[in-house]
């Protein structure tokens, strides 16, 4: 059994505790937390543990899980627990990405483990698939689009307008956009044409509704480089039609081959999400069996998806892969 | 420059020596055949050289992309020249994949090469998107189908038959399965309810139309279990518009993630290909880069998709790999 344990007990974590129990060859260790333990109940009855007292479980979890945030936790706490544990984070600030690695991948070293950084769906899956359709095909253009689904930040924005007292945005991809680039037409596209945003916003009483829907829209980087739609509605209606977490998106590589790339071939990968935390748990998973896997060959340092072999992941005997997966 | 030599100059071969030009980081030593080499006409003018001189090009040739048929070259060819080359090859006959990879991974064992088996788009491509989302999501069931497009083995079938002057076969992907499975709906599919089979046909002068098509829908293996339409049509209607090898297909996975699984997550991977052909030679070359990566860390033995990093396969340098590509 692989010794699974997790840091911080968000979405996230409740999703890599529900993820392993789909894994039988896992086990959870246990669920480490910054807060009080005695005020944290877990989904499936995992023991929770005050994280002041993690080096204790030295040795004794293959691989740490770390389940914070990309902004302020996962810079500091990934390299920090590399140092004492096989580690994988979901880091997805694209822009530091190298940065990160540098800080893993030297904590890594120094103590012999293994670290999985920017591993989910994006950064993760759409990544892996971007890069192999550029492999197979080199000629080309690659489109990403996200949606339709949860923006948090996006939401998160809204919500610090006065006047509003709850919000959700939804990612739109924009349908005409995504059948120009099926169908071969290589389009540039600029923000505006590949998504849209739509925000469900609960005002907050006697708020003024014409002066919250231009403040949105005209907000610099969220929402003015976008068309974006508003729509008030109450706060129950909020709760009953807007609490789950969708998402999902597409990535597609238009591409050419021929004498002289007369031939359009088309790779498309997409994504259809109920839930967008549990997805992305059950990546970061699927990747720990990959990360003890390197942990036992002494393979140590930090790694990303893109260096980690589909067999590695799988519990598949090489004979059943042999004879069935192929 | 990583030098590539090409075994066999049909569509496969002609396929490699045009994706070889879209990859600046490789050139083509020379096509091998079987023909005498002054009647095979190269399309990007590639040296032709007869197989009975192959064995001087040992040490000149880093892959060696074996382009015959699955039938019965492949299962000689590789093993055998993977005693004096690197090589690739596309055998796709499902049944048989465990045999063959242990005869190649026999001969390259002993003579320290790198082989890899069973590359293109199915298996390959397709393998590694069932492999992947199946890792990703343990729980669900993985559905392939394929389309529209030429299947080479039926339209041989249809012109097999007594009165057929010519034919070509399409298989197309039933689109009320397809959308039953991208609902989450995890319906159980027949063979009928899965493909439909369309032949366009072209009859020898005299020839009994009735009785070609009930041959034609009655063909056990290759028809009976579908839903067939057959088309009479004229030589010239058959050259104008079905002279082109397009296909494609749908890997989709549908899995369950969450508490109870009550969550759907669906993953799709497609393809639309105006050159089947085209394309598994670009999928076969952007893995001969791995190939010859492996084989210069003396990683050798038979490999297939699942053993190669992404990373493998790109040109990209690690730094890009982290701030652009992740």
């Amino acid at each position: 059994m692989i010794k699974i344990g997790i840091l911080g007990y968000g979405n996230l974590g409740k999703g890599v505790e529900l993820a392993v129990k789909d894994n039988d060859d896992m086990e959870l260790v246990a669920v480490f937390t910054r807060r009080d333990p005695k005020s944290v109940k877990t989904l499936r009855g995992t023991k929770v543990v005050s994280v002041n007292d993690i080096k204790e479980y030295e040795g004794k979890i293959d691989v740490l899980i770390i389940c914070g945030g990309s902004a302020t936790d996962l810079p500091v706490q990934t390299p920090e627990y590399a140092k004492i544990f096989n580690v994988i984070d979901s880091f997805d600030t694209h822009a530091k990405i190298f940065e990160h690695f540098g800080n893993v991948d030297k904590s890594a070293k120094e103590t012999n483990h293994v670290a999985l950084i920017s591993c989910g769906w994006d950064p993760g899956a759409f990544s892996l698939n971007r890069l192999m359709a550029e492999n197979f095909l080199p000629v080309g253009n690659t489109y990403t689009f996200w949606g339709t689904g949860v923006s948090q930040g996006h939401s998160d924005a809204i919500r610090r307008i006065e006047g509003v007292k709850n919000a959700i945005q939804y990612t739109v991809p924009v349908e005409e956009a995504m059948e120009k680039v099926r169908n071969g037409e290589n389009p540039e596209l600029t923000t505006r044409e590949k998504h849209i945003r739509e925000c469900y916003v609960v005002l907050e009483d006697g708020a003024d509704a014409a002066r919250i829907e231009k403040e949105i829209k005209t907000m610099p980087n969220y929402f003015d480089e976008y068309d974006t739609t508003v729509y008030f509605i109450s706060e129950e209606e909020l709760k009953k039609n807007h609490s789950k977490m969708p998402h999902g998106g597409f990535v597609i590589r238009s591409g050419k081959t021929g004498l002289n790339n007369e031939t359009n071939q088309i790779i498309e990968y997409s994504l259809k999400l109920e839930s967008n935390p549990e997805f992305t748990s059950s990546i970061l998973v699927s990747y720990a069996r990959a990360i003890h896997r390197l942990a036992d060959k002494k393979d140590y340092g930090c790694k990303t998806v893109f260096d980690i072999a589909p067999a590695l992941l799988t519990r598949y005997s090489k004979e059943d892969l042999l004879k069935h997966m192929l």
